[in-house]
Order: structure tokens, then sequence, then C-alpha cells
């Protein structure tokens, strides 16, 4: 399974690809790819989100994964911050969407859960275990792609999971 | 000068056309075309992006409007609703940066004050002056289109006070 993780932020966007491979005896997670988008702030709102846009559809055509896994909406942001968050995150949907790839959303705690074991983990832990669960001797930079790394991590556990329980 | 104007929502996002005519002796606005894109809770969010950037692509492609304008960034609803509304604005700026098309937003009061004269008139009152300014019989349907058009008025007036003034 081929997963693209994608960390929406109004100044860089963090994307991840990992693959899980199950073809040994115990299941592996490999880093496939990682980067980050960065906005430059002498651009208009428009401009900066046609290049996400770009630079996501340029990816996800690059690695053609079967899913897009993302962030799912969270409250403690201001209305003001929300709605620029939001706006890149339609975007990423939209780019996500114009491949026919479905997408799956994951709550801030659950990710965190699903990487470190527990739902109120650092920063630092999730990033340590994102590194460690890919088997990278260091932690991915930056900090938000290391942070998309981790949602589509969250997805591969909760795939395997998933299949663990049908198969039970 | 021709003008899209954008009322990004949730739920529904209307669209207006409307053309200023300067060539009599006191300019006019026309309404060219008006809708609204309505999104069916049916689809998940990235569907629903993918209908509003298609929908708002092939309006922006027929009409071929020198600039689209759009209300601006606004504080008064709560985070969740802002970010959800925040993935619609991002497509339909998205959308205009893709042709090209330059973006200027009026904030809410601006757009109330130069379609009735006051930054406080109720919703009511802006829709009977859209309809009155662009000589419709009746109040422009749905209220988002109508909105909209309210939007594309408040550019070509803001536009035409800095032409007058330039002139002085």
């Amino acid at each position: 399974m081929l997963v693209f993780g994608i960390d929406c932020g109004t100044e860089v966007t963090g994307f991840g690809v990992v693959e899980s491979d199950d073809s040994g005896r115990a299941p592996r997670l490999l880093c496939r790819a990682k980067g980050a988008i960065r906005l430059p702030k002498s651009k208009t709102t428009a401009e900066r989100l046609l290049q996400v846009f770009r630079e996501l559809t340029r990816e996800l055509e690059l690695w053609r994964p079967e899913v897009v896994a993302i962030e799912g909406v969270f409250y403690s942001v201001n209305a003001k911050s929300a709605l620029k968050l939001g706006q890149v995150r339609g975007v990423a949907l939209l780019a996500a969407a114009c491949q026919g790839l479905p997408v799956a959303e994951y709550a801030p705690l659950k990710i965190k859960s699903s990487v470190v074991g527990y739902g109120l983990a650092k920063k630092e832990q999730v990033q340590f275990m994102v590194a460690r669960l890919l088997e990278l001797t260091e932690v991915p930079e930056p900090a938000d792609a290391a942070d998309a790394l981790a949602v589509a991590i969250c997805h591969i556990h909760t795939a395997q999971t998933l299949i663990l329980q049908g198969a039970r």
C-alpha cells in the first residue's frame, strides 16, 4: 500500500509518501519521499494556493498513491487562522479529488496515538517515532514533512488493524 | 468592465457576472449572469470541492471576466465553520488563479456600504438595492447569487471611485 500524507499549513505544507511492505515476516514501513511546499509571503493568497495545488498535483502524479491521508478538521485555532488554513486544506483535498484519489481524514489525537501509542504525545515524540518506524537514521526535516509522514503511517496502521479485525 | 463576483458558502456558493456600461451619459450596471452551486450533503468534502472548482472554472471560461471579486476574510464565525468555509474559498481563489485572473477582496462592511450606502445595512436591503442597481424587476434568487452580484457591484463602484479620484 502506498499512502500520500499531507500536513496543511498556511506557510508550509508538508507531504510524505509511505509504503507498507508486507512481503517479509514482519510488515515494514518505508519512506519513499518527503518534502515541504513553502509559500512566500510576497505572493497573493491566490498565487500561494495555485503553488500548493501545482506542487501537490505534481507529486501525486509522480507517486500515484492509492490513497491520500490528511489531518482532520480540528477546532482549537481561532476563526481567522482556521479560515486561512481551510483555504490550503481545500486546495489539498481538491488536488486529491482531481486525481480521483480517495481521502482519509484522521483526528490529531488519532494520529498521535497511532504513531506513538497515546494521543497526548508531544510533537517531538511523534517525530522521533516517525523516524524509528520508517527506519530513518534522523528525524525527518522539516517538521511539516515529518507530520505528513505521521498521517500516512496512521492510515497504514488503521488499515492493518481493520484487516486484522476482519480476519478474526 | 466585466466582473465575476463569488459568494462562498459551505452548502451553496453563489456567483454573478456584472458589466459596467459606460457608453451612455450615465454609467449603467448590467447583470449578465447569476447562479448558485449547490453542494449535496451526500458527497464527500473532496467531491464537493471538486464540484465547486469545476463549475466555477466553467463559468469563468464562459464569461472571461477581467477580474474576480470575492468577500474578504471575516472573523465572526467559529473556527469549525471558518475552516469549512475556508476550504470552499481556497478552491474559488484557485479557480481564479488557474485562469490567470486577478482577485479583489472586499470586507462585508465595504460591500454593504458600496451597494446600499451604509455598512450596517440588512441582507434584504442589500438584495433590494442589487436588483435596483442592475435594473432587475425582481430580487435575484437565490440569495447567494444576489450576494455575489453585490460583491461584483462593489468592485465596479470602487474602481469608478478610483478613476474619478485619479481624474481630479
